[in-house]
């Protein structure tokens, strides 16, 4: 993806600076273009504030019709290869482009439902959600009235927009649109940091189904050396953590059971807030564990 | 299944006495009758080890000749329907009626094997395992030579009969045959027993398989009004237990995430001592839990 | 103490009766006689529960009498002996005749002070208190209107009755006013209860003090053979257990840094129902930790 | 205290050199003539090897008066004021200052029967100790030979000048001669860091002294903003960690008992390594807590 700093931004002319944001509002280069007299922006934070503003500013149709040039979310465009790069990316990252046939009929339905009620396409920030939890916002926000879906829609577009500049642009601050989730393994019968532990991350549908989303290995410090999931939204959904610690303590030589009495520990949880840090740890022994949300 | 008391054996006749318990030997019968001159037996105990120690103090040939007596394991006996009663209930206990035909076939050629390399069939207290540990018994005890394994099918037939004089025996003692897996939810953010908590037991196999085998709900103490498994041994094998404590937080009314944190905590471990007592226990909050083999 | 059956009650003669048990409410016989009539008393609680309801049925001036029979708690009354040995013993149960001379001072300014409001002793069910929570009782109490605390004083009677009828009379039934503080110690390095471990529990005052109160040594299931308080109200206040871990390791062989990282385990905690139980155990390896109120 | 940076002794020439290292190495400006040829240091730690290897590579009469050169520990010099600025500092920070007269005694025989056997005073690097562990090294070392004693000096000695190094050359890289003390408190009721938490560190002796060495409120993340003790080697001792979670659970209106369960929450533990890193956290809620040493 082609980035660009906010100092070139705020040293380019009108037609640059349209060429390079136009895009950020999905079919609306005029909100770029309301807010290039602004510049210099001192932060990321300010140009998004801006941009934000010139929608808020902009006239209720002129709103309208942005909301309505979202495309529909899992619908015939996805197929027919009429979104924008942007919004492909964003719909496989929650798994909307391995829906089954019977899914994509259920998100279809849903989504004509939504259309039919409030004239306009079911917009979210996918990016946040895994699968199960963009059905509950269906469910949730088709009981809304036309007023507080469509403020609903434009706190998505916000968040969708939020998103895209961070990554578009460079600058000293960065948008506080990513979650991050850590663990760390501690082996309290050697009362040291557990090096070594496989650790798995899986997203859990409820469907049944299981998909293997990170795997790692802890380093001398008990922890992994890059976050689990991070520089990005943590999508809500239910996972789940398993830690090898059959291995470790065979390894280590502990004396153990046979079969040990803890092999692969499994920790299942759920996350609600994307742009939260989870801190998921294991205190472990051969015969106990304990685990929490640390920060 | 008729019962007897262990009053009423001491009082017996021989031939009463041998009718009683003759079978309690696999087709053997002369056990029995060895031990019929020592009565009266104080206790249940004192009539296994009289018994054990007639079988020791047999010449060589009979003591094969009992081993020899067995039915194969999961063997064509099992289809053609040979076994005594207590072989076939026995070996059900193991999930062995439900092999597939892979599976049949696999412990069929191991059963060979073994036949092939000591002269007798394969002996197992199946009651004190799953389908996987019968499978590592296999492959340990091909690698005896004949003098230990000739052993180890003694030591095998000794916990066989064991656990079918207490079954059939009404006396003061019991012989310390069983095991017990037991539970506890403590919730430590009320600081008092969870009651109401739905839990679930299930037998995992290396295959994959998930096997429910129990469940329940815990009483005021926090606790199941019965142990989980109880009154026999406890196969060896991998287990996990399901604590459906999102459900429990809700109902109280706890504040908590949407989607909860926690929701059902699953334990996986395993048991390693058939005759042992097992306490898996959980300390809980909708943040955070421990868990740990209990007494 | 000599005890009565409540049997022989049963079968007593009006004489005989408020002989046993004439004493049980303080220089009040008339409570007994009262109840003579309702002979046979199928249980305990019934006959608890019948002279209750005749202190509730007589005259506002007969109860008022009751409460002005009782002796000043730590008042002239502890070092003159005129108080009945019942009143006595429970006393001393709240360390009342240990108090320094600065203390006994100061209960004697409280006990006055509330005796000029309300007209007569202040009562409390001593047995159920620490030095500290007596206090604290006179603080709040003085608060209280004249109808208030006539009702707070009979509850405190009615909690002292109950505890002496349940010293005095042996039934099938007990009266539900003990509570119990058990321990139990699992040592999750080893996956096992930890016998051998010395465990002392210290009574804690606002003052400073700590005064030893029970000592003990875990059995081979890790608990002590006998609760820490058992067979009497838990005194209202804080505690600390002390569990000599650093010996029960050493003992072991269990590899541990030199000092070792724990030795004497601290737990502070304070007792708020009397009557409740309280479970504090603790699950330790050299190296950490856990504990909480359990069941 | 006068530092010096590494580059500018690099630079320097052999008496200005001299002058800024002579002290060092008490009364030992040789060891610093010794290394001053071999300039420039890449690296701080370059330049203590350097000066360890030019004590090693002495003749054995220097290095035993390099060893007879070091003052009395806690002997007549600390009170006739003989010793180096340097020793005065180190003294007193393990509490050396604070003798009582008994104390003073037993430091000088047992110092007195060191010297008796050796024929050079006892060496510890004291800032690595507290009181009772120079006491036990004293106990530990009398039983060692001449040769292994001679050994153990020098090891003090090197201990003692890197942290004098440490603290007076500045470079790019730190000698490892610091350790670390951190906590955490993590609110696990609530599933958040526990901020605003008081705590105390107290550091124990045998003899039953109580001595408040820190104290600090936890912040946002429930860490301390500082180490509990940091920038210097841990000294080997008892301490107690003293959490006052009942306040902080008062203030967020968690419901408890009266009094509540907890209140401040202690935690003993020894130090054993100098130069490690000991994290302590506290897990709790109102009813519960778990501690370890962590990473």
């Amino acid at each position: 993806m082609t980035t660009v700093s906010l100092d070139s931004l705020n040293a380019a002319d009108e037609a640059q600076f349209v060429t390079a944001l136009g895009d950020i509002y999905e079919h609306a280069p005029w909100v770029a273009r309301a807010v290039y007299a602004q510049r210099p922006f001192a932060t990321l934070a300010a140009l998004n504030e801006a941009m934000t503003a010139a929608v808020r500013a902009a006239p209720r149709e002129q709103r309208l019709a942005l909301i309505k040039g979202h495309p529909d979310l899992a619908g015939k465009a996805a197929r027919a290869g009429a979104m924008t790069a942007h919004s492909k990316a964003e719909q496989a990252s929650a798994g909307l482009d391995r829906l089954t046939d019977a899914e994509f009929d259920e998100f279809h339905r849903r989504n004509d439902a939504y259309r039919e009620k409030f004239g306009f396409p079911f917009i979210v920030c996918v990016r946040r959600h895994g699968k199960d939890s963009i059905l509950r916002q269906f469910e949730r926000r088709l009981r809304n009235d036309a007023a507080a879906e469509t403020e609903a829609a434009l706190a998505e577009i916000f968040r969708i927009v939020a998103l895209r500049l961070d990554q578009r642009v460079e600058a000293r601050d960065k948008l506080p649109v990513h979650g991050r989730l850590s663990t760390h393994v501690l082996d309290t019968h050697a009362g040291a940091p557990a090096a070594g532990v496989k650790i798995e991350l899986l997203e859990l549908s409820a469907g049944g189904e299981r998909c293997l989303i990170a795997s790692a290995v802890t380093n001398r410090d008990g922890r992994t050396d890059r976050p689990l999931i991070g520089g990005r939204p943590l999508p809500i959904g239910r996972y789940e953590l398993r830690f090898h610690v059959g291995d470790y303590f065979a390894r280590l030589g502990t004396p153990r059971a046979d079969p040990p009495f803890l092999d692969v520990v499994p920790v299942a949880f759920a996350i609600a807030e994307p742009e939260a840090h989870y801190h998921v740890p294991l205190l472990v022994t051969p015969w106990s564990y304990a685990t929490y949300r640390g920060s």
